[in-house]
């Protein structure tokens, strides 16, 4: 595989697999263990993983958000698609040995995309590869929320909550809530608003750099979510902070273009 | 009052007030009182105000949407208007006593506005005079149905919900969804998905008296909230309806045109 | 057939058809002649065809929706699908025969559809089964309106158009603009901005018997369109009216539900 | 004035004036000329107006715009406003003065923004600063198109038309069309059907370096325009291309935070 400009070379492999995919965990173990590669199994995500020179995912684009939950230093990941529409995956289980062997020849490269930190009151609590978002912790009420970017007012609602996405993170739940499709090479945010009760509003799209903000009207607390994955109640009163990260996610590159895999997944899900 | 044509003595009013407004509530009780009529005073909504003559409800339209929770026949509601934006009231603080004069005189007719039952093995659990909302019992984490008119499936699709709205309900959860504005007056029953994870879908405005049918999804359990108020658990498997009420909501007719109502509604949200 | 309750003798048929159905039509023709029917064959549309007991029309929906604008008192119509998707028509060119005999045994009853007359200075310029579009002429260059709904302005805004149409154009212009999928037969009309230059707007839906009014800002004409076919200048002064047309469409009833015909016609264009 | 980084003597001024505004633009010719600067008055966008140091724009947007079409290497603009929400302008009538004397002082800086080209069959035949627009040329009928970012195939469906805007321009028609308000200092094009009859669509928002193009469906001509103000008709079978200006339009600094002023944009429009 060929990291930053170099080539590097592969001595252990850790395989992370969805409740339902042992079998083909192993095989995958199996296939590497032959080519003379350490590998260690988990079923759960953990920071281990860090330690790795790759990760293998199988599972679906959930099983890869969660492997991403634990880890900050990020080994490029390979994914196994066992899911509905993968995004984020390099193969499916019929053709995983071919893919990996370009891998191990030296041949793929890897690419970084964007994560976004939810910092509150200083301190980080999420990392997210789709997504963070501040939702009404009580179904069906509202909470109230201003959006600042680089200390601007953009917004001021109540809506069932609000979405910060990464381009990656378009077709995820940004898609549900009414936002565009984004390239995700543009480094850029997405502000999304879900289900505001408001006559007027667009979703945001800004800079990777911008500085974004969330002040919560004083009467309810919210729920700041990654990635569908990880939540913690926040309060008004909070300093609730949406940055990009310094820790992106690292995959080896697609085996297709990337704005056709979106074209295709959008069609899958009409 | 002139309810179904005929004028009608008022003997008993119910007064039903928010916490916040006793004040008001009490100034409302000596104006009937001193015009000969038995008040009795609410703080939480009854049942019992079912056998009253007319109710005056002293708070906003959640107020009202409380009342009515606990009503089946409903007396004919005077609202007094002291929240955001009334789109049910009748009078503001300063000039409920000449609105309720006039009522006490015979000169103002009741309407009525259709209700939706939500029915789940055919118990009926909830009347909502705003909307019917099917939604995720946890944040960020999707649901999946098929929703049938008459017995024709016209969606099945994961979101964070499901909307069955009436016409009044138009302006309220249903504008965060995309959904169309109703005249009030238009016997039809909305359906609109919340935020729904799919890239082609509309919100459907089908007959009132439509047979309206979900099935959710093997995987997951909901939340069926009536008017943002009551809530309870719907189970996979669980044969859900949602059809109109045979006990519509009696209000005393708006001194303002509706639709000019809901205009000047739309823009105090824009 | 079955009109009005009452089963009619059919005597004469007039078939119309698109261009390019000709060897159709003189099957259907046949059709009819063998079972002694007198049938005169049309080749454009014209009020000549009020005569006929009923028409049939070979081509898709615009060939029907062209038939409409010439006719006021509408024999019933039977449809022969020759285009995409067909909402509006009863057979396909492979079973039209037994559509057709079911008619002629008077097993088959008829419906009519609400259709739109756009009046201009007390004068009736369009009747349309799917929607009067006020529209800009000028590609590219908005138009300014105020909308009145019962002489309620409900709108004001400048943008590419505006669209009035029935529950059965639903499906029609108005899906392209952001408007709900009407019920057939929910009586009432559709409003929907096009291409709105404004923040917050709202798709209407109003009671058949709304009288609507459009004023054009005094800086721009436009065009008013009926379904497509027939365009007229407005200009700004000009007193523009949608209303209920007092001559609906008459069709056979559909040999499919139609909110299933609906449900079946989104998928083909998702 | 700082230009690329250098402090730049001013020597000669363009004053173009949209035709209401020929008091004021001669104030401002005036003025300079009391400091001893060459000015030239225009009341049509020329070519002529590349040889000054800089232009004023006394008129709207839309003049500014107009000024634009006719310019390949851009002086720095500087716009008084006299038109309804001033998004590109940088003074009022009352304060023009103040603002250019900090620009003839040398210290205000030009910032630049892409512009967008449309080629067609390898001849550029518009470049616009806020969008290239392929429209129906024809009210009423759609226009067939598929689109291509980089070769690959994002899009085919029927449309009013279909919008290809730069982050500058999403506030303009591509705000009426349902996309999102983009940075203005995010490199990136925005493509968006304008009413397109598909159930399931998406804005899209790829890099500024993506090669667009746009194939249309055999059956129907179309129009191409740029900001609304020059149209050319494209017909089936051209290559139409939408790719980055290598000229970008150039401004003085906005006095203002550009988000602050979409923000406060979007307000007024409301």
């Amino acid at each position: 595989m060929i990291a930053d400009g170099k080539v590097k070379k592969i001595r252990k492999v850790g395989v992370v697999y969805k409740y339902d995919s042992l079998g083909l965990a192993r095989k995958v173990s199996a296939f590497l263990e032959e080519r003379g590669i350490e590998v260690e199994q988990f079923h759960l995500p953990s920071t281990e993983l860090e330690k790795y020179d790759f990760i293998v995912s199988v599972g679906g684009d959930g099983t890869i958000l969660q492997i991403l939950q634990d880890i900050e230093r990020c080994p490029p990941i390979f994914g196994i698609n066992k899911g509905r529409v993968g995004i984020l995956t390099h193969a499916e289980p019929e053709n995983f040995k071919e893919r990996l062997e370009v891998i191990l020849t030296g041949e793929v490269r890897v690419e970084k995309f964007m994560r976004l930190d939810c910092i509150v009151n200083d301190s980080r609590i999420h990392t997210a590869l789709n997504e963070i978002a501040i939702l009404t912790s009580e179904p069906a009420r509202l909470i109230g929320m201003r959006v600042f970017v680089n200390d601007v007012e953009i917004e001021d609602m109540r809506a069932d909550g609000m979405l910060f996405s990464t381009p990656i993170g378009s077709t995820a739940y940004a898609l549900s809530t009414g936002g565009p499709i984004v390239d995700p090479y543009l480094p850029s945010i997405l502000i999304i608003p879900i289900a505001p009760f408001k006559l007027g509003w667009k979703p945001w799209i800004v800079r990777r750099d911008s500085s974004i903000r969330v002040e919560l009207h004083p009467e309810r607390k919210a729920l700041a979510v990654a990635d569908g994955q990880k939540m913690k109640e926040v309060f008004p009163g909070d300093r609730i902070e949406v940055v990009e990260s310094k820790y992106p996610a690292v995959f080896f590159e697609s085996p297709v273009n990337r704005i056709a895999r979106i074209a295709d997944r959008l069609k899958k899900i009409s």
